[in-house]
C-alpha cells in the first residue's frame, strides 16, 4: 500500500498554502481582491495524447503545459493547479518520482504550487486530469468573441511543429529532434496584459479548426494568409507538401488572438506574427498567395 | 466526428453563467465577496471506483456526490463544477445523455452549475475527475485538524451501508436493494454552518483510517465506540459477522466531525450520532461494550 506515502513524499513538497499539505479533503483559496479568476481543465490519456512510454518528467510538463497554455490565451497569471493521477497497477515508485519532478520543475518556471487533487489505480492507461487556476484583473480576461472586422490575426510562435513531430514520431516523414520535442513539450505564450486584444484563444486542435470556432463565438470572418504563416525551419521543407497537417494537426499551444490595426507588436521571447485579418460575415479561408482560397478537407481534430 | 455536437446539445444546457456556454477556453469566475472557495477534486474509474454497466445516471451523479461530500464536509455551499469524460471509442450517444441527464439531475438538487472541463476519448474504462468548488465565510472552513481533547466525535448517517452493498453486488452476501443503493447513490451531508464544529472530514476510505487522518491532522486520539455505531437497519444483522467491513470497507461518504461537550444537536434530515470522543494522545482505538479494544487488522482502502 503505497498511495499515502507517495503523496506525502512526492506530492505534498509541492503544494502551496491553498494545498493545506494535501492533508484535508479540500484546498482553501482566499481570491486576491480585484480579481477574476480563470479556471481551466484538461486531460490526458496515455495512447491518445502522448505515449506511454514518454519520460515521466517530460508527460507531466505537458499535462501542466496545456493547462498553461489555456490560461496564457486568456490573459491570465498561473496561480495553482489540481490533479488527478489514475495510475495503471504495474507503475512503479521511480515512475512516480520522476513525474512529480517534472511537475516540480515547471511549477518553478511558471509560479504556481499544487492546491489538491486525487490519486486512483485504473484498469487502463496512464490517465490524468488537470485543472488550473489563474487570476486576472477584473473584467479584463480575453475571450474568444470580441474580434472586429478589420481587426489583425495574429499568431504566437511557429504552428505545425507538433503536428509533424507526431509524423516524425510514427515514421511517416523523417525524424528530426526540434519537431519531435514540439510534439513533447507545449510553450505556454504569456503575453502581455496590457495589450488592447479584442479576441483570443489557445490553439490546440487545430489552426483552421480553431480559427473557426474564435469566428463563431465574434461572430466574423477570418482569412488567413497561408504564405505568411510562420513556420520553423525544420517545418519549412514540409510547407507544400504537409500543409494540411500544419493547419490541421493540432497540439500547436499558440495564442490565435486578434488586435485593431495599428497597434506596435511588444517585444516578447517568441515571435509574434501578421496571419491575416478578420471580415464582416463568417467564412473562415485560407488563401494563396494570389488571394485563391485553398482547401483543407479535415480541418482540425475531434477525439469521437 | 460528435466532440463538439456532444458538449453543445448535452453540456453546454448544463453551465452556468461562469461557463461561458462552454465556448471559451476556460471558465470565468469572480468571486463573492466575503467568501473563501473550497475546491475539491476527485476521479472515478470503471472497475475500482463503479461497475462499467451501471446506469449512466447514476455514475453520474455518484461522481457528483463523491466531490459534493467533500464540499460538506468543509462546510462549504456549492456553486459549480468542471468535468473531464474520457469515453471508450464504444460509447454511444444514449450513454452520453442519460450520463447528461443525471448531473442535471443533481445539479438541481444541490443548486450549482457546470462551469467547464474537457471531453476526450481514452483506450480503456470510462474515466472521470470532477473538480468541485464552494465557498464558505472567510476563515470559517471546517478543517480536519481542530479536535481538543474532550471534544464529542459524531458521525453522519450510518456506516458501513455502502460497503456491505459492494459485497452484496459480488454475492458474497444477501442481495438487498437499501445497500445497492447506498453503494450507488453517496448522500452528501450537508451539516448547518452555525456548528461549534471544531474538525471535520468525509468518510470515505473506512471509518478506522479516515478517523486515523483526522486525529493525525488534530495531533489527537480518538476513542470510538462500536455498540453506537448507527447502523441502518438493512446493515444491523451484519454488526458481529461484518465489523471489519463496516468500520473499514469505504465509499460511505458521511462526516466524521468533533465538538465540544454540550453542544446541542440540530434537527436534521438525517441522524447524527455520537459515537466516540477525543483524548489526547494519538491512538485511534474501537472498543466493545466493556471497553475491550477491537482490533481491526485492515483499517481502510488505499489504491495502490
Amino acid at each position: 500500500m503505497h498511495e499515502f506515502r507517495y503523496i506525502q513524499q512526492y506530492f505534498a513538497p509541492l503544494a502551496g498554502p491553498a494545498g493545506l499539505n494535501l492533508q484535508d479533503d479540500a484546498a482553501l483559496l482566499s481570491p486576491p481582491s480585484g480579481c477574476d479568476l480563470v479556471i481551466t481543465q484538461d486531460a490526458m490519456t496515455a495512447g491518445i495524447h502522448f505515449f506511454a512510454d514518454d519520460k515521466p518528467e517530460d508527460i507531466a510538463r505537458k499535462l501542466l503545459r496545456v493547462n498553461l497554455s489555456d490560461l496564457a490565451a486568456k490573459g491570465a497569471k498561473p496561480l495553482g493547479y489540481f490533479l488527478s493521477l489514475l495510475l495503471p497497477k504495474e507503475t512503479d515508485e521511480a515512475w512516480v518520482s520522476a513525474f512529480a519532478s517534472g511537475l516540480q520543475h515547471d511549477q518553478q518556471c511558471y509560479h504556481l504550487q499544487l492546491m489538491g487533487g486525487d490519486t486512483s489505480a485504473i484498469n487502463g492507461p496512464l490517465t490524468f486530469s488537470l485543472t488550473a487556476i489563474g487570476t486576472v484583473t477584473q473584467g479584463k480576461m480575453w475571450r474568444r468573441k470580441g474580434a472586429q472586422p478589420g481587426d489583425i490575426l495574429y499568431l504566437t510562435g511557429t504552428v505545425g511543429d507538433a503536428a509533424l513531430g507526431l509524423l516524425a514520431r510514427r515514421g511517416e516523414i523523417p525524424s528530426h529532434p526540434y519537431l519531435l520535442e514540439r510534439y513533447l513539450l507545449p510553450q505556454p505564450r504569456f503575453l502581455p496584459q496590457h495589450l488592447p486584444i479584442s479576441a483570443a484563444m489557445d490553439v490546440s486542435d487545430g489552426l483552421l479548426q480553431d480559427a473557426g470556432h474564435l469566428a463563431a463565438a465574434s461572430g466574423v470572418g477570418l482569412q488567413l494568409d497561408a504564405s505568411t504563416l510562420p513556420l520553423s525551419d525544420a517545418a519549412t521543407p514540409y510547407r507544400q507538401s504537409h500543409l494540411s497537417t500544419i493547419v490541421s494537426g493540432g497540439d500547436d499551444y499558440e495564442v490565435l488572438f486578434t488586435m485593431p490595426p495599428g497597434v506596435m507588436l511588444p517585444v516578447t521571447e517568441f515571435p509574434i506574427t501578421r496571419i491575416g485579418h478578420v471580415i464582416a460575415g463568417k467564412d473562415v479561408t485560407l488563401h494563396d498567395e494570389t488571394g485563391k482560397i485553398i482547401e483543407i478537407p479535415q480541418k482540425g481534430w475531434q477525439h469521437f
